[in-house]
């Protein structure tokens, strides 16, 4: 079975392509881009490089959230499209999931944070092993210092290591924690673990109709409308 | 600095840019293609997505050996060719050392494996660690046999993990061994690997006229010619 993976979940950008336990290849971009113009030629760029063309791909997957709400739609909007003539299925995946996949080989605690603005982190946390990802907490959105505290309860002799592209900004709150960094090369969201970790979801693949971001706050905006909705009962 | 990275020592080809410490983007494919054919739009795909341009480029790093004969010299070739214009400086890495660097962030013994043919490899060892990846012994090409005595040298209660294109069949021969096999994202040698080891070794940039493939052992015609030449000195 051959899938395109995709993340656009922030400021990072990936397509891969697996086929039959294979990682057949990998675009990756980490650069402050707008990936509305950049995801499509990366898709192409990869599909040549791979001699395969769009129509042999037979399933879909894409890191859904937590996320730049931005970037999530943009992922999201480009697998619809590319599923949408054939009606693939597509198979959304947690974007801090897909990260925990990223340290596989490693026996590990996995806390994923994503930045979420204004000291706020999206996380999770996984028991990475040789037999596989075992998820030990749900994807939520803490501040910094709460994450810190949480992860106390994930202690049992292993190495904890932060993942993602709010790891640095953990890293460097945390001064004198055992907590590790994981490296330059494996820390920022990829496409290719976006794959390994919709392989374990296959049966919650969905028609691209159905394919939706899965956000654990409100966009700004609509936090602010409610604040002011809020704030205006409160004065009538 | 903007540092340009490549392997294109076996079947997999693949391209990254590193900047001040930072992967950039890396294209990587593991399919069995023309490397002569692919490489080069590669890079012009990994700049365009990059948005920078050849001329911006101040260092290049390229996988030097061991590897196939023909993949070493296509790669080399287009880094030359790359690094002439502006005579940038070029730093050949060994291929074994990035693969073990492909390990970082673990604590293990790193034991890279290349295919070789006819049942031998090219392989080292290194210990990979949190302060960094150490040499433990010189590339060289053996049998899958005399790597697996070989390895009860490196024992120190680390795990042992096998990376590289020649990993799997390495681990396919030794039932019941205790040695780990590098997860699929992480077996195979990539340009970003190569960017890391080649920040180590900075002091060994030559210009692009002095950069050479390292080769283990002479290629095959050659050593068919030697045989021969050999055997009619024995006859006559």
């Amino acid at each position: 079975m051959l899938m395109l993976g995709m993340d656009t979940s922030a400021v990072a950008a990936s397509v891969a392509l697996w086929e039959d336990g294979r990682l057949l290849g990998e675009n990756f971009v980490n650069v402050k881009l707008t990936h509305s113009q950049t995801i499509l030629p990366m898709v192409q760029s990869l599909l040549d490089s791979c001699d395969r063309k769009i129509s042999q791909v037979e399933t879909f997957a894409v890191s859904a959230g937590p996320g730049s709400f931005t970037g999530l739609r943009i992922g999201i909007s480009a697998v619809k499209g590319m599923a949408f003539a054939s009606n693939n299925p597509c198979i959304p995946v947690s974007t801090l999931e897909a990260l925990a996949y990223q340290l596989s080989g490693q026996e590990c605690i996995a806390i994923p944070a994503m930045d979420a603005r204004c000291q706020q982190v999206y996380t999770a946390a996984f028991r990475v092993g040789r037999d596989g990802v075992q998820r030990l907490s749900e994807d939520a959105a803490m501040s910094i210092s709460q994450l810190q505290a949480k992860i106390q309860e994930f202690s049992d002799g292993l190495p904890r290591i932060l993942v993602g592209d709010g790891a640095q900004l953990c890293y460097n709150c945390w001064e004198g924690s055992d907590v590790l960094l994981a490296p330059e090369h494996l820390r920022f969201q990829r496409a290719g673990a976006v794959c390994m970790a919709a392989l374990h979801h296959l049966s919650e693949a969905v028609s691209p109709a159905d394919l939706a971001p899965r956000y654990l706050r409100l966009p700004q905006a609509q936090r602010e409308l409610l604040k002011k909705q809020e704030s205006n009962r409160v004065l009538s």
